[in-house]
């Protein structure tokens, strides 16, 4: 730390309330990762935790008049990097900013960013109503960190990503002045749809200190079917067979490493020689149900499923969801990953996934995927040694080769985790240069100093 | 016209093929107005009939060179002043640029701006495919103005609004580059969210060329609901006590004064004692509808309906549907039309409607409401007669004073009209200064001399 930044630190301290900000390494060890655990992470000078706006936008003013990059952090579950530590900065973590308010009239909730996503579901759930983003990282991410990735999950297939349900936002822009885009109303086209442009800008463009999010009518009862199919290019037709008739709630692959992963980790009797299965949900209300059901079974039929098993049961449809959840952290005894996020149009994901399978072969690196199948977006993990540096580096070769075949296929680097820091080598890759410029030139516009989450994709 | 603008406008005659660029007084007048039809609307120095993306390119790059404005245009339905002729701009049509191309695989429209949205939703029914935005103008409106205003319509209570199916566009920018953002991938975060950005910017970013628009299975076959209410408010309680438990896939409100215009205008049958009707419809999929209905039934009489109906015959349904859709068209013999689209928070409906009442009665004008109820959008039509000033003096009083109403309810001035040229005066007062100011440096950051679509709200 320069003395510069010595000085601004302590000024800072004295500035907020005790306890707010902490320089203690130990405590900074924590806002150092997310969860991407890069080695290249850095410690920050400090971490911020504000109780408040008010604290938010001093922290910024602060920052401004510094010169000190900001780099906003919800509850560090980023895979791409976008909150990990950066040299010279501090973390401003809005960990503790997690009220949750229902408003039934409306049907809105009114939520600080630290609240889990899991929070607002529940809250709304006691409402009988219903907050439909479900990353699978639910329990553990923050509202905030959601809304500044745009966080799909597993529903968005029928019921839309974040960005979706963002009716108002309180943002803190870089020189710490407050904006308050939207509100409680569903429709509004006033001004420039900034409201949906700070969606996703993954702490680029300012912080968010509040948000209006749109709930619904509490979700019907599910029916669940689970398909093992030979290959996984027959998964891949079943999906795209499904999409021209069926408005299922979850469209989930798993491929053969994957489902072997995590019955390795955790037995459910999921078939080990199947090439992929599909977790595929019906919401559809009252008796439409069955016959949705049946459609279901019926396309996964004709595609060439080996075994098909629908089920009403609540409990025995979470034991499969779970399995699929827990793919990440059944990963883990496995070595490190670096966890992919390509998406491509529904038709290329025969193409992509085989793809994934000849760059496995290419590198001699594992590489499970499971996809949210039913848009077309896939987390290839590639799995290597971290205490192999030449594992590490085919592991690298793997995952910017992926990107570059999902690009090639009129796809995606990222359809929800973000650009972050691991990806924003290959953004222009897919952007083009015109495109990189436009982004460029928003950034200059809302944040000129380049305070806000510095080192990121743009 | 100065002489620098007349040899300006012959270069463009010149630089592009025969019959793209008119002058002909008689041919501008049509591009002089939209549907607002505002005395103040001018003559524009041309038009450019634009027949493929390279000739916007090459338009904008000559207004560039020239410093001259450029007013986008698709069908000239804009509401809000949006579309009309400005002094010494030139006017760019996007009409002869209609192409529909639907891929069933990827389940997208690929669509040129000027194709109307009735016929992107026809080519998607030849498909077995649904594209859902609905305006009341469908008819007679183009995609490319539909993305420009973001446009919402009657099932967008239950499926969305335009922004929700845009998954790409082709847009040229103000010095004629042509950028492509999104493409056929349902998912895709990243960098900064350029196309939703785009989507609702009025004209004043870029010119739409060419977009990806998200279709869905087809939609169930609907039931209608139709319910008489001895008071606004009555009704009013009805849409928020629907929006508790029911998807319903159309919530549309007619005041007293609305059902006798169309009576006036073309007798349905409507009874013109109520005060108010709603029209309802259910698409929940197959038995389920019936219950769904039921619901429906029930809520609309708990709230107070003197007689609720309810009929699964499409041909009546349309009857009903039509009844709504001709309300502007209905009111054009009684005067002219101070169009209103302000929106609030669902809960403050009744307090709208009151104010509204209020208005009409304090600067004695005729005000029929219609509404988006379920969205809380609503379009108070004032009527003046255009040959008396105090009558028009009157009506632009009550003008401002619904969109003051509409700002202390928590809601917008415009729900999906867009703000044009109608509304700009009173942006401020709903954005406030800070958000104003972000407003303007995204348009100079991205529009830097000011060409697109000048005198528009930014
Ligand atoms: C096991 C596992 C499963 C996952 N599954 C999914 C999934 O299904 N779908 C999905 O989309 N993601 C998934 N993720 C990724 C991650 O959970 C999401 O990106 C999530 O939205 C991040 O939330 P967070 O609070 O942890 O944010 P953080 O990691 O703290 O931050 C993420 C980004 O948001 C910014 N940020 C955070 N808070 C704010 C704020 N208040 N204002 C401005 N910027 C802010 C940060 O600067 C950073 O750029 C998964 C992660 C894990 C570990
Ligand atoms: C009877 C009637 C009913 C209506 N009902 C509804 C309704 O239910 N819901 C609703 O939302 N609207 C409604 N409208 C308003 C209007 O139809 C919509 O705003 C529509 O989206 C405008 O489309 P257009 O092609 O006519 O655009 P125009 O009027 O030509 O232009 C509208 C705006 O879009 C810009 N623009 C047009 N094309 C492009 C392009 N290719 N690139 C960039 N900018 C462009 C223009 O500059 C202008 O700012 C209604 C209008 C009428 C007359």
């Amino acid at each position: 730390m320069t003395t510069d930044a010595v000085a601004a630190v302590a000024e800072l301290v004295q500035a907020l309330p005790q306890g707010v900000v902490t320089t203690d390494p130990a405590a900074l060890e924590k806002y150092r990762h997310d969860w991407t655990h890069d080695a290249s992470a850095d410690t920050p000078l400090a971490a911020v935790r504000a109780e408040d706006a008010g604290q938010v936008q001093q922290t910024l003013r602060w920052a401004t008049a510094h010169g000190i990059g900001v780099v906003p952090r919800g509850a560090g579950t980023s895979l791409s990097g976008g909150s990990m530590g950066v040299d010279g900065t501090v973390v401003l973590s809005l960990e503790r900013m997690r009220a949750v308010e229902i408003d039934t009239a409306a049907r809105v909730a009114v939520v600080e960013p630290g609240a889990l996503n899991v929070a607002v579901k529940n809250a709304a759930v006691a409402e009988g109503l219903w907050y439909p983003p479900d990353p699978s990282s639910f329990e553990i991410c923050s509202i905030g960190g959601n809304i500044a990735t745009n966080a799909g999950g597993l529903c968005c297939v029928k019921y839309g990503v974040t960005t979706d349900y963002v009716l108002g936002l309180d943002v803190v822009l870089a020189d710490g002045t407050l904006v308050t885009l939207g509100g409680k109303r569903v429709k509004d086209v006033a001004g420039l749809s900034l409201l949906k442009l700070f969606v996703g800008s993954e702490g680029t463009l300012g912080i968010v200190t509040r948000a209006i999010l749109r709930l619904v009518p509490a979700q019907a009862p599910r029916s669940t079917v689970i398909a093992f199919f030979p290959t996984v290019a027959d998964a891949a037709a079943a999906v795209i067979e499904l999409g021209r008739t069926v408005r299922a709630s979850m469209v989930e692959l798993m491929d053969r490493a994957s489902i072997n992963a995590v019955e390795d980790f955790q037995p459910m009797g999921l078939d080990r020689d199947s090439g992929a299965l599909l977790l595929i949900q019906s919401d559809a209300p009252g008796a439409s149900r069955e016959e949705e059901v049946a459609a279901i079974v019926a396309a996964c039929e004709v595609t060439g499923a080996k075994e098909v098993v629908a089920t009403d049961d609540p409990d025995e449809a979470e034991m499969f969801v779970q399995a699929r959840r827990v793919h990440f952290t059944a990963l883990e005894p496995r070595g490190a990953v670096l966890p992919e996020d390509v998406g491509v149009p529904v038709p290329q994901l025969p193409a992509l996934l085989a793809e994934v399978e000849a760059i496995a072969q290419r590198h001699e690196v594992e590489i499970p995927v499971v996809a949210h199948a039913g848009d077309g977006n896939t987390h290839p993990a590639i799995v290597y040694d971290p205490t192999d540096p030449d594992s590490e580096r085919r592991a690298r070769l793997a995952f910017d080769d992926i990107m570059r075949a999902a690009i090639d296929l009129g796809g995606t680097i990222t359809g929800e985790h973000g650009v972050g820091r691991l990806k924003k080598g290959s953004l222009e890759a897919q952007l083009g240069p015109d495109v990189m410029a436009l982004n460029r030139r928003v950034k200059a516009a809302l944040d000129p100093d380049g305070i806000l989450n510095p080192g990121s994709f743009v």
